[in-house]
């Protein structure tokens, strides 16, 4: 069963009650999913953990579903974690781990907070919802909804990686494209959402996808055996993913599930050159960022302009000790060769960004060779082929290589 | 530890040593990994796996590497089962269930031969190795080979989908088309191996991916809690997944790990109209089956004209009371569109096959309402882009819908 409690705004501490449909706090602020935490460490021990499903779900008392006949999976979650020892001896890491998020269903991070969201809304009666998305959002969120029987609509730039426009009509969503950014998709959402009641669940603007996106963080805990690496680096584009690996850092030192000796791993946002507001931010000493203008990277799923949660990023980077990095397209298609030819970890460019990121950290000194860092990657790199175009020899039938 | 004991011909049924490299029998039959299971039977129960790390290593003592050094894992198995409510509804099968291997590195069930293959390759000395694909088990061994530091040559069809060829490159294997089928694709590997002194390692050509696929069998039965569905149905090109999960029921009874009252489920061996050499032989009561011509599928994966294992699949399915079935393509794309927008799950066209046999088996009264059914999909949609081109309508940056 649940514990969860109330809602509560992120920027204005309001509390708000998490059985009605919400999307933001009236201040404007993301709201955050809070649970009798004390009621749950009674109930659980990391221990209780071990014979449960293979899922996110595995965390039922700390994630907001009321009743288990509105749960929606198709698997998600439990990814593996497996050290890198090739690529990390040649880029002077030699405890360089990866958390691979590209066998969640829909292949990226993304089934987390649609597992979440998509359960949360059908049990809080959504029949349709609305979203823009640069594409693995979209791509999950429609699986998710066809599931539950929710109709799904989708707003996507005309860029966006022809994968996820191909799974989420395979799966029956209603998909359009907009010549802009997924800042512009996300006004044509909003307005046709609330012409037609459609629930909007765009990042951050629904509360439940951060709860899925957290058990990022208790997994890799678990899977550390209640340990934690020293620094985990993390693709950033609207954040939730940082957002929810701290929230779920918070629940654990709260719930007692971490022994004291065990410090916080720096969290480090890692933006592309090409679209880095959160690191200009960061950089500036700012608590929020501006509009990126003219976004463009070859990792598009972090081509993010503006985040609605970007206070919330570099609160998590800030509070952690961590740092954000930009990286250039060209470090990140190195990144990319390097972890598939050493490693056979066929990535995407997002996750391929920290490669280059840690090589570069590492150079700065801001990383030690002595340190576990941990590349949180956030999906496959089948659903980005236009990354390489492949030509093939042909043989005769008759050849012998 | 493995328990490991020797190697066993599956046709003249000569023991062979494990421990040096190994492909086919001296009577030209595929080998079998056999073990101590009284050994393992002491050593292990069933509820000594809950805490056990969530892939297919979680079977540890079962499978045939020696030494835990020469692992290559990117996190394979442990793949989710969960019903089908609304497609069983539509189709009449109101428990039917999915086994999504497209949750496995490099989006296919193929990973789990190849870590398992690859894995024991290393140990036993391989440097170099080849096989003939039709993309998937290309793009798995090539990514594992890679982590492995073991070089991998590749012979496909020139249809081969692109996303295989395209993840086979990126991890860097050496890859090469032919202008025919797996078959030629064989011949030419097989020359160039023996000229080269590469290993073989073509489907059942070496003794261990089987025991890769058979951890399909084992989790089935962990994951329903140590029972077993009526009837699982299989999509069968080379046939190892259905020969691996025969094999892990066999273990499992004489391990002791099946309640007596538990019944093994019925293997039903699903193939293409255009390519289906078993179901030929099944009809014809033959134990082997002769070369289909001119074998043509959308469900690529599955159109092998004659596989190496064919008596060995013949032999799952009549000793488990099962049978053999043939879909069109056309019943193939209905099944892809149907489980797709009612489960949410974009699977591939070998398992989209499944759902039309479940209908076919259904109308013909071999299976009945009442049944457990589990579908095993064995690839992820994405990996098959060119059997949907979805165009999409553009809105203008002030739209609302």
């Amino acid at each position: 069963m649940s514990f969860l409690s109330h809602l509560e705004c992120s920027r204005c501490h309001q509390t708000h009650d998490a059985d009605r449909l919400q999307n933001l706090c009236t201040c404007g602020g993301p709201l955050l999913v809070r649970y009798d935490l004390k009621a749950v460490a009674r109930a659980v021990r990391p221990a209780n953990l071990a014979g449960r499903v293979s899922s996110l779900w595995r965390y039922r008392e700390l994630l907001p579903l009321r009743d288990d006949k509105n749960l929606i999976t198709l698997g998600e979650g439990m990814t593996p974690l497996f050290p890198l020892p090739r690529l990390g001896a040649s880029v002077g890491l030699p405890d360089l781990w990866l958390k691979d998020e590209g066998l969640n269903p829909t292949a990226s991070f993304k089934a987390r907070g649609a597992a979440t969201g998509v359960s949360r809304a059908k049990e809080l009666g959504v029949t349709a919802l609305a979203m823009p998305t640069n594409g693995n959002a979209g791509g999950a969120w429609a699986s998710y909804g066809a599931r539950a029987g929710i109709s799904v609509t989708l707003v996507m730039p005309t860029d966006a990686p022809a994968m996820s426009v191909l799974e989420a009509t395979a799966v029956g969503a209603h998909a359009y494209m907009v010549r802009g950014q997924i800042t512009d998709a996300g006004a044509i959402v909003g307005r046709s959402a609330k012409a037609h009641g459609w629930f909007e669940a765009a990042t951050l603007k629904e509360p439940y996808r951060i709860e899925g996106k957290k058990t990022m963080g208790y997994e890799i805990a678990e899977q550390l055996g209640w340990s934690l690496p020293d620094v985990i680096l993390y693709p950033t584009g609207g954040g939730v993913g940082i957002i929810g690996i701290y929230k779920a850092l918070l629940e654990m030192r709260e719930l007692g599930w971490l022994p004291d000796s065990v410090r916080f791993p720096k969290l480090v946002a890692v933006q592309a050159e090409g679209c880095q507001p959160i690191v200009k931010a960061f950089r500036e000493g700012k608590d929020v960022s501006e509009k990126w203008e003219n976004a463009s990277t070859v990792a598009q799923g972090i081509r993010v302009p503006k985040a609605l949660g970007d206070f919330l990023v570099l609160q998590a980077v800030r509070e952690t000790g961590g740092t954000c990095v930009a990286v250039s397209d060209a470090d990140t298609l190195w990144g990319l060769e390097q972890i598939s030819r050493q490693e056979g970890a066929f990535i995407c460019p997002e996750g391929a960004a920290l490669v280059g990121a840690a090589r570069q950290l590492l150079r700065e000194g801001w990383l030690d060779a002595g340190q576990r860092v941990l590349l949180l990657n956030t999906g496959a790199g089948i659903k980005y082929p236009d990354v390489m175009s492949p030509k093939l020899p042909i043989l005769e039938l008759n050849a012998t290589l």
